[in-house]
């Protein structure tokens, strides 16, 4: 059979394809950077309207109370099953840079006398600036250790390691429940960077014990460009989450506009200043698309796109550098080392596939199981082959 | 005439009365909250269709570099002539509450060896959780002081004070140039806070000398509940600004994904994390209905507005304790001591009269100029007096 038949098969028995019609998307384009940003549930441009026209122009102030003061904690226990999380314990608002900042300087609280903060090496760029800001702010030291070597780096000056669950250039799935295991037994603390994996892989973070996580909604959640971000703190922490970011919002009494400030109950506290309304409800609208699929058929579709985009490139593009683990130890991302990558990718743009450029060679291919198909996949490396074969076919300006 | 008649013709003679139109206001209600949410400007609703349909949807990824990235800094420069700043010196994002921590870390760290930050003693309670926070980190003390004993309190001692531009309680406008002068004069910084200013009154924070400076845009800017806020940093301080929230958008290099921090040019660097595209599009769309007005038309009506509610006031509700100067040193709100307060203005948003409260007795009357009409100034005290006759009528429950 051929490639395009065969594509053409697993589109057709694929169980989540019922699922792509509710995103609005260019039919000419194959979209393969959800991993970057998610691409538009339909339901979110008339929750928009709705908020502005009904909620916003109709109940002015009183929406306050009428959803709106509730709703970071009400959308976080939305996100709170796909992360493993009992309801309770997420938070949304935010930036992830914010939320980490939160996270970090609340968790060398936790963890007092031990100067150390350990950072994965292979950390997205804001968690190592956030973690060296607080760190300069708390007296830490910051160590950037390779994940894997975190089990033996860890020791009784480490305070706390920020990790992130899936390397965001390889798309390598690192062992979240492992390495969390390995730094209690060390009596550190554990911070996980849940972007690249949260709403494309099963995250359980109440089971393996997790201290305090931060995550994305832009991404694989389709929250819309620059969502707000979430911040999961464990119940065994909420009464102690100390955190730095000490907004009126987070209040216990917050409008009882005392002078001195007292950290809310539960995960309110890991709230700031006041909720970004149109921003939150957008994700909250882009959430239903999770009503009707479990993260674990999400999975199951996100790796046999991987898979099957790995076939096809052994076959078409043969010797490609794949920099994504070829075993299931990955994210929902296909990563290839390409000469003069960022000239590759606007090229592949110019062709409708659109994946994107990370420093230094790395074209990366999002997998979002929702709407991506095995077709997508396909075209995407046809147009690799293509590239190979017309290198210097750039794209149209 | 009767007050009625004088509303009426007041209204008629309104050169901003064509403004109200561009607003999405229930006919039935008078919105005297504007200084809380400001109302929807027409404009915001089909600007976010445009953005998710069109942006998102139609360029996805590539909307970044169509307009999305540079947003902060061209929206800065929007909000900039309203508080007297030349352009490069006001960047948008993130809430209130984050940009003061931004300001308030960074301030210490301009002026180092000074272990005091000076507050407003009348500041609204965020401002002082974040000073409180900032201090606890990087080792200061935090001394409350009324505004106008600054001058005599500002010594050697103090690195910065942290400064509200209207008493969000009593709407009392402090002197801006003065009490920066008298700052400076001491070696001091002066960071204030404009959420009650801007948009409301002119401010001139390049010709006073501010150094920082963070301001609210859900308020007389309209950007609706929650939206992005500003942040000021005069250019003298661009090259020097070291801000504790050191996420990658606000990186000189931000897509070169570098280990290693350093802060943007200019006013990029008081950027964060990814910007919040949603909200801040709502933003730059509601500024929209400043393109024919000038803040000192809008200054002109405020006034105007709060005279007239303070001279319905006296006649209809003689003996109200009214909070707010009468004389011209006020922002954009008339505020009233009233007893059992909250029920009252529970009451009267019932009647369709919506203020607000705030602890312990103070009713808040906003009078946005862009839309609140004489008449609904005189309806305000109307209800008020009704509610003296009758004060055990509360809301409909």
């Amino acid at each position: 059979m051929s490639l395009r038949d065969e594509a053409a098969e697993l589109d057709e028995r694929d169980p989540l394809a019922r699922k792509r019609a509710e995103f609005d998307l260019d039919p000419d384009v194959s979209y393969l950077d959800g991993n970057s940003l998610g691409a538009p549930p339909r339901g979110v441009a008339g929750r928009l309207a709705e908020v502005v026209g009904k909620q916003w122009a109709g109940r002015l102030i009183r929406s306050w109370d009428e959803g709106w003061w509730d709703a970071p904690e009400r959308i976080g226990d939305r996100i709170a099953p796909l992360v493993g999380a009992a309801p309770g314990q997420v938070v949304v608002g935010d930036s992830t840079t914010v939320n980490l900042f939160k996270a970090v300087v609340a968790a060398v609280r936790l963890n007092p006398g031990r100067p150390e903060i350990l950072l994965d090496a292979g950390t997205f760029p804001t968690d190592g600036y956030i973690a060296e800001s607080a760190a300069r702010l708390t007296g830490h030291e910051v160590r950037r250790v390779p994940v894997p070597a975190m089990p033996s780096a860890v020791g009784s000056r480490t305070a706390v390691a920020l990790v992130n669950h899936v390397n965001y250039v390889t798309g390598e799935l690192h062992d979240l429940p492992g390495i969390t295991a390995a730094l209690h037994s060390a009596g550190a603390l554990a911070v996980w960077d849940l972007c690249h994996s949260v709403g494309a892989l099963p995250v359980r973070l109440d089971a393996a014990g997790v201290d305090l996580a931060v995550g994305c909604t832009y991404k694989f959640l389709n929250g819309g460009p620059g969502s707000p971000a979430f911040l999961y703190v464990a119940r065994k922490w909420l009464n102690a989450f100390d955190q730095p970011l000490t907004g009126w919002a987070g209040h216990a009494d917050p409008f009882g506009m005392t002078a001195g400030y007292s950290g809310g109950a539960g995960i309110s506290r890991g709230r700031t200043g006041t909720p970004d309304i149109l921003s939150m409800l957008a994700l909250d609208a882009a959430l239903d698309v999770w009503l009707d699929v479990t993260i674990d058929e999400v999975r199951t579709k996100g790796l046999a796109l991987g898979d099957f985009f790995l076939r096809c490139l052994d076959e078409l593009v043969p010797g490609a550098r794949v920099c994504t683990p070829r075993d299931h130890q990955r994210g929902n991302q296909i990563s290839v080392a390409w000469p003069e990558g960022e000239a590759a990718m606007a090229a592949l743009i110019s062709r409708g596939v659109i994946g994107d450029f990370r420093p230094p060679d790395v074209l990366r291919f999002g997998l979002a199981a929702l709407y991506v198909r095995y077709a997508d996949a396909l075209r995407a490396v046809e147009q690799l082959r293509a590239l190979r074969q017309a290198p210097t076919v750039h794209s149209g300006q």
